[in-house]
């Protein structure tokens, strides 16, 4: 047998009411609450209380609850906290620190010295690399076959 | 008459073939392509063919056409370049470039030098704090309510 990934998740205990949570939303497949370390006050976690670990293992049944429950929640900060908008990133088990899929959604406002994308932008060395590389993931992607 | 949002729309060109856009995936809601300036060879951009500005703007009925498109590239750039995990954010309205609505799905390696959120991190004052805020977005998210 192996071991029950869920066992001991900190957001599987959240979406049980067994951890405070600081719920902002609740619904039958989905839960949101305040990060605790914010980037800004408001910053939510948006978590299937089914334990996936990625955006990819998220059973496709869920994907509109899970994602409109995302929307729900970034419109909701942004009218909550008079933002002038939102940021929603997803991590993907690089930089992924509870390995259960949860989706960020940050107030924003202009000049908040937050940049959604302030890493260094790279180019490709040429159109002969950039073809290579679209025709691997042209390949790969088939968004109908299975995803679990 | 209020103008065309969409007139003269970069992303809307590239859904009606019009810019060489360096597909990875047409499905009928969605396309996906290379960003020209990528954080990693690989990093893509998903985005509904309709012209909308915000994730908090997608219809409904799109939520699971966009989102599977999300996953689905997400599990192509993974697959298709060997990477350990993958990045997905959507800048809506600040630090958005192009005010038609993509999902950036960026190839992550562990070490790569990238981290998902680097930004420091905050903390609330104190619990009233923390309630006052989770009180104001709680009332503000209706996720069955219209969004458009």
């Amino acid at each position: 047998m192996s071991p029950d990934p869920a066992a001991g998740c900190l957001f599987c205990r959240i979406a049980r009411s067994e951890e405070p949570g600081g719920l902002v939303l609740e619904t039958r497949a989905v839960v949101a609450f305040l990060d605790h370390r914010p980037l800004f006050p408001g910053h939510c976690l948006v978590i299937p209380r089914e334990h996936v670990e990625t955006i990819v293992d998220l059973p496709a049944a869920l994907t509109a609850p899970f994602w409109d429950a995302v929307r729900g929640i970034a419109r909701a900060v942004e009218v909550a906290l008079g933002a002038g908008g939102s940021f929603v990133a997803v991590n993907n088990r690089v930089s992924q620190s509870v390995p259960h899929l949860h989706a960020h959604v940050v107030p924003r406002r202009r000049g908040d010295g937050l940049r959604g994308f302030f890493w260094p932008r790279g180019r490709y060395a040429g159109p002969a690399e950039m073809e290579e590389v679209r025709g691997r993931i042209a390949a790969a992607a088939d968004v109908t076959g299975p995803v679990g």
